[in-house]
């Protein structure tokens, strides 16, 4: 099977090493010259716009799927009529538009934070009086990693958000007083059955994920299995979706979709039975999807910005380094560590020895 | 950090894929087109004599090592002499010729069948009288998965065996009738720290490797790490080496050592906290070596000749498929499978269903 995938990034990277195993091989399609998947596959330095590469892109492949939400949909949909497209251009559309996702929430029942649009300057002051402060500002598309966004806390803050966000849709939402964020991971196979990985409570530190941590028996897992369902089954979904919430009163208000594998689960690669990345090309290539059960206690840590010292963290058992071979740059993501261990307790004994020597952002 | 890997078959392809999270890059030297892990890396498609490329390679890498034990002798040491090759050519040496390894068991008091060593007709026939029937004619060089050998149980198998491996030297050993074979697999650090696996205990079909299970606590785990103690710190070993035994009346008698990553190790990826592919580039590269304690209980099966359905065997959990990306052929490996469960008893019945899963050789 020859997998297609549209970027070349560190979750490209992570599904073809899962993908080896399983005798598959990649075709990666992604602008960048330093994309860190290339190496893993053949790559395809093109402009997703170009029509006459993603043609032969898609005369290479069995099957395509994107790993990230900002390929655009002209793009998806130009692939999707040549070759499977799993998940499929409706997912991407819904999560590359913060109303198109809001509004997909609203009809299917899904409780979401307040929200308006707002375009001008007068909207935002009609917004604010509207939804109170505090309150987030974001363009309606193009966010990740807390970039596309500005919270405002008070009056002070208003210009400087306004002035950083103006000219392009933007959207108001109630700031969210949450108790914890948690994100529900589910895959989804060509046979309709769902695979729900147990919930991951996930800190984010400048809207950058900190730390994912799987949560046995959560008392909110049935309440967020019930509104990915609801989500995955609406969009015909085939392949891993990330599903975040905010924790508010002791129940879920949906935050967004990621139509994809996702940074709160990479823990799984070593602490479930079948890894995230596997699950996805499972899904994709109408394969039984794997067991999702934790094989121990895990969690992970991201290396944001500059990354540890190798030997140093290797040292102590039960670490698994994950390095994407990119360039360090403030804000990058350049690696992710798992921990894993017998017990919870002793998971964060490890996290306590280990937390210190990754360098903090 | 940059690998040079002598070889490129499914172990090359298997410390490939543990070697990217860790950041490294692979350059692989293998004269064979068809060398299954050439997609994960750079491939120089050149023969092991041609001294141009071999320091091309050379040029290209920090540290070099060998996926194979029938790599040229002297291309191991051209290469030797410009790049750390790890391990050294001397437990190359070693493993290549079969008298070698022999005495090299005996210079380390290490208990070994009885041997004779047969160049002509004659020899063996009086080899054949010391040593009594049952016995194993074997060349000394390039033996590998049963090929070079010939069991010789009665007077009519004697000119058969003589006439398939004459003309190479050879070597007669007393055929050991073992109650089981196990392999002690152990990596050694820059820092001269040793690590061991569990004490593996394997079966064979028609020469092949069969099937491996880890056993916790086997009596004779000390005796093993004593034996491979020796040998590591003899040739100064630097890396991942398998130390093959048979168990005859519950003591070990060496049968024969693989200066690399081994087949019976291949459920440490699942199986272990860190597997015995990292390990080994963990110890070449001058990092800590990884923690060998089993994550659960585990085991493998091989996949020779032919391959399971993918989708009959994944249905299952605790199932992990492993496909190398190699064209079928009789007696070839072509795949693994490693069983998890959370204990022994789940592990027997998850076999019970695996097994018949997987065409027999």
């Amino acid at each position: 099977m020859r997998i297609g995938i549209l970027g070349a990034g560190q979750l490209g990277r992570m599904l073809a090493l899962a993908g080896y195993p399983l005798g598959f091989e990649f075709v990666f399609l992604d602008p960048s010259e330093e994309a860190c998947a290339v190496k893993l596959g053949t790559h395809m330095q093109v402009d997703y716009a170009n029509g006459v590469a993603l043609r032969d892109f898609c005369s290479r492949i069995d099957v395509a799927t994107y790993e990230f939400e900002n390929v655009p949909l002209s793009t998806a949909e130009f692939v999707a009529a040549r070759v499977p497209l799993r998940p499929g251009p409706a997912a991407l559309a819904a999560s590359q538009d913060r109303l198109a996702e809001k509004k997909l929430f609203e009809e299917l029942a899904i409780p979401l934070p307040r929200y308006v649009l707002v375009d001008t300057r007068a909207e935002l002051s009609d917004a604010l009086v509207q939804l109170g402060l505090p309150a987030v500002l974001k363009t309606r598309t193009l966010g990740y990693d807390g970039k596309g966004q500005a919270v405002i806390k008070n009056s002070r803050d208003i210009e400087m958000a306004w002035a950083r966000l103006a000219g392009r849709p933007l959207i108001l939402e109630a700031f969210v007083p949450f108790e914890r964020e948690v994100s529900c991971i589910a895959a989804r196979g060509l046979d309709k059955r769902i695979a729900f990985y147990p919930l991951i409570e996930n800190v984010h530190r400048s809207g950058i994920l900190y730390s994912s941590q799987p949560r046995l028996a959560d008392p909110l897992q049935t309440q967020a299995e019930g509104y990915v369902t609801r989500l995955l089954e609406k969009l015909e979904y085939i392949g891993v979706l990330a599903f975040e919430f905010f924790v508010v009163n002791g129940g879920l208000l949906a935050n967004e979709i990621a139509p994809r594998v996702h940074n709160s689960g990479h823990w799984s690669i070593e602490g479930a039975d079948c890894s995230q990345f596997e699950n996805h090309l499972r899904a994709i290539c109408d394969l039984p999807l794997g067991a999702t059960n934790l094989r121990s206690a895990s969690m992970m840590l991201n290396c944001v910005g500059s990354e540890p010292k190798p030997g140093a963290v290797l040292r102590h058992a039960g670490v698994h380094l994950h390095r994407y071979g990119k360039q360090a740059k403030p804000h990058r993501k350049l690696g992710h560590i798992t921990l894993t261990a017998q017990n919870t307790a002793a998971l964060s004994a490890l996290r306590d020895k280990i937390e210190p020597l990754i360098p903090q952002f």
